[in-house]
């Protein structure tokens, strides 16, 4: 071995023993996400949540062309670095992955199909991600439209606020093929906190549905209990409190579910009867006292359909089985 | 001080070190169930709640005086060591505490009122614990008459099942004086796992229906939420998993609502719009998929009738506000 | 035949042309209001509805002891030629007849049953009417109870305002045997326009219940629908114009149920799948236009209920159907 | 006069009869059509409505040009006398007037926009008559694309079935200006028994919308009703006829709503709060009965929404007060 060469590879295992203490104080993910500062990202709509996950790639060191209808929005996002396109056509041409954050299925739509759109300038390499919220039959009517042309598109919606889009700690539901989220992963580690694989192609969005039907209905029925609780002289504090160890504040997913109606154990712990009278002296006490209780009435209409089919003396979860046997999904 | 005098003070002494690291070895509830082997007890309802709770009385040591309409839980109760009463006045004669566990407010009206009932042999000196789960306004309305002959009484139902009520873990949601509550708490003790101080009469019965008007329509809602995930081929121990993670499995009470509403804080971390578009979003699928959400169907009406109000733009806990603005209680 | 059978038979023949004339005057029902001057009602139950119909009953021709507990009632009462009672009982000793025209269940139970009620002082001869509107379940017991002390109760609820209570122009819903109801007739014939047979004990209050539940929900329904039309820029004269020509304004009950879904035809004359399709864009557009429709919204969660049972391609009026399939009455 | 004169006056006197004679043989409404034979109509979507909408044209006299997806359905229209085009484009190339009947607002939009579409080959003379049910805000949305090009549209869904589109009594929901009205009437009286000028562009579609709304909701509301009469044992054809008398069966827009609410005057003829009481006490009889309610549980919640705002004392009416302060439409 020369000199030079020992010299060499004297430096190469310094440098190495320097990545790998740099590896101790910036954690894996910033190396992988610095492995991918040479990205060519497009993104589509720059808005109170593209904005800030925009900005979030480009201090992840992507190289980011960005489209947007408001000025507002794209002068924020090229002092933020980005670099602006006037048509999404343009902004996406060189992109190896596109990513759009528009608000609703017809803007996805036009900002794909229109003139100008990602469809007439987006590379049969790239991968084109949509992040936005919009009806799970529209994405897999646009990623099969795609898919004719040859070109290849994911849905990875994002979970919590805006506050999240900023701080880069989104939750973000990927609906795609594995190898797809690998190659979008770089990308939404800048944005988000965790990255769900949602089982394949429109799962994303179809998991942020879920997700967000529950916790948006919940925000009603947990208002009519607080008003509830407020009209009968229950303290809020003592009820947050005493609800915490029942399913009332925990759920019925991991406390009564899994005992009983997911284990096909329909014994009464509670019987869906009782849980029917319960209901009616509520909304009994709710009507006297000028109360409305909405969902808690819509509820109790369900407990007498399932009484009607012979399931009262059944435990309370039975309604599941009720609900099963009245839906009859096509798809 | 003579010797013998000074011979007793040691011992007493002695006895009160004695008594002191006895108490730590059992812990004071211990203590006082023992002091209360002697108390006796009315029991008047022996059904599938009553009857354990009865013998769970019976175990700690009480004389527990029975009385029942059906003859095979009588003998049960006897078998388990119970005395049979001929009617309610003849079990409460001799009580300190009586105790009824009835289906429905028409059962305890009647074994209260009806001739041979409590209020006929009940002595002044008692307390009347009703556990029964009734309307708090049927409670108020017993409390009252009873008051007016001198009678005192307090509610005192239960929550969790009978598996509970076998093993004497149930949740006691007290609703009298705190005087009451002690005095009853011996009782309570032998049947419960815990005793929650409701505030007051009548808060008992009202902290449970609070209680189980929330989580008898969650488990409606719940429902849906599974269904809808079957529906969009999203798998549900996936959906549990993720929701597990957002107030959709964990609630708002301890979540959304102490940072933003219950903090009057009402900037939109998510604005009460997107709520609104995205429950749309799950309607329209769920109905193109012949799924029925009809709490879903009418958490959106109540979204949209807060829009109305201006809140759209407002964070999605603020649909509290709207609730608070549309009840008026008047009790 | 002998001269004076002959004289005899023509007599009759006289008299009978003389009652026909008399008839001819006279109208029948005027005839046997005559007839009933001397009848001796008791009124229990002075306020916005009792006080107009007792006298009513004092301008037929009756006499009528009433009794009520607000002085300003029973001055209005005497004032309009009426006899005041002390009690109930005292009301009722001399009756044949015995009206109470009360708020609610628990005001006839105590009225009937409570010292001095009633039940204490009633006739065995007599007739008890109960005019109130209460729980039908609640009709049964009390008239189960008399029947127990051989005393005879009747159900006859009122349809109408107070202005046709005024007026004497009400709508009697008549539960009770054949012999009840003509014995209450002449009473009746004083205070209402209409008679209606409903079929037997209980069923005066159970029509009733029915009549108004439709009209109570309805005028929910056809405020929505307005409410509807203003946002939308319809006129309200022209929507009510177009309506009154389809089963919008006249109702299914004598429009479609009887040619198709009562008829036992259930081929689509209008398809339930484009009645949840028409429902699903009249949702649509309210919630764009920020128009709750509540209603509207449970009744779509009802036809993608009936969709998943498969009732899609039927006639929209086999929502009947689904109903019916979905109800499962004990009684 | 002259015997010219005479002879003149005397043919003209014959020539008049003749057109009375010939009046009685083709109506006026066929002399209309007499006179549009030679009008040129193109007729996209000719499935179970369309096509024999179409036919009633051809019978009328019209040269109808057909374009639909369906071989089966095109066949028929051939067989009838219509004249196949490979496109749309190719059936509105000589059209004064093109009707489109089709299922849903993207089938529309494509018909219209997609290549081969209307706006491809409509001459700027033509007028566009959309008869599909679609949402008023696609059908804006349409219109004032086509507007942008120059070209004119209007839109006109109908009322009634398939069997009144067999038999030309369809209900026909104009939205357009009186001028387009006009020139589409002739057309219109092939099809229909009635055109609705429903007061300008986007008012037909909005109009029936209305109109659907109302009795499409009205049929889950009658059903409700009728099981529940079934459950109380109350005979349909009663309950039928005895609501046929009152708001129940006639609707409020022509009975309760004039006099009270539409006049101003919200003194209570029946009060609010007797409504919500009486709605209460026929769900609680349901639920004993296992008769689900889910629309009057909808509307109960309303009107304790009513009395919470404090018109519990007005008339019932008072109701669409209430729902005008909760809507806040934009548009």
């Amino acid at each position: 071995m020369s000199p030079w060469a020992y010299v060499r590879a004297r430096v190469r295992v310094c440098m190495c023993a320097c990545v790998r203490v740099l590896a101790l104080f910036f954690n894996f993910s910033q190396i992988f996400q610095f492995k991918n500062i040479i990205m060519n990202i497009a993104f589509i709509g720059l808005g109170v949540m593209g904005l800030p996950m925009s900005l979030n790639l480009i201090k992840g060191g992507h190289r980011v062309r960005g489209y947007t209808l408001l000025e507002k929005d794209m002068a924020a996002f090229v002092a933020g670095g980005g670099i602006a396109a006037k048509s999404s056509a343009e902004a996406v041409r060189d992109a190896g992955l596109i990513i759009s954050m528009l608000p609703a299925g017809e803007h996805v739509r036009a900002a794909v199909f229109d003139p100008g759109g990602i469809a007439g300038g987006m590379p049969e390499s790239a991968l084109y991600v949509d992040m936005s919220t919009i009806g799970p039959l529209e994405t897999d009517r646009i990623r099969g439209q795609l898919a004719g042309r040859g070109l290849s598109m994911m849905d990875a919606p994002v979970g919590r606020t805006s506050a999240a889009a900023r701080t880069g700690t989104l939750l973000i539901f990927a609906g795609g093929t594995p190898e797809q989220i690998a190659r979008a992963e770089p990308a939404f580690k800048c944005m988000g906190e965790r990255t769900i694989d949602c089982g394949g192609a429109g799962r994303g969005i179809r998991m942020k549905l879920v997700n967000n039907f529950m916790s948006i209905s919940l925000n009603a029925l947990a208002s009519e209990c607080m008003v509830f609780a407020d009209a009968l002289g229950v303290s809020r504090p003592l009820a947050i409190d005493v609800m915490g160890g029942t399913p009332a504040g925990r759920g019925h997913f991991t406390t009564t579910y899994p005992k009983k109606v997911f284990a096909n154990d329909l014994a009464p712990d509670f019987a869906l009867n009782l849980a029917h009278k319960d209901l009616g002296l509520a909304l009994d006490a709710a009507n006297t006292l000028h109360v409305p209780l909405p969902l808690g009435a819509a509820a109790r209409e369900i407990y007498s359909m399932a009484r009607a089919k012979k399931m009262g003396a059944l435990d309370w979860t039975a309604l599941l089985r009720f609900y099963e046997e009245t839906a009859n999904p096509k798809g």
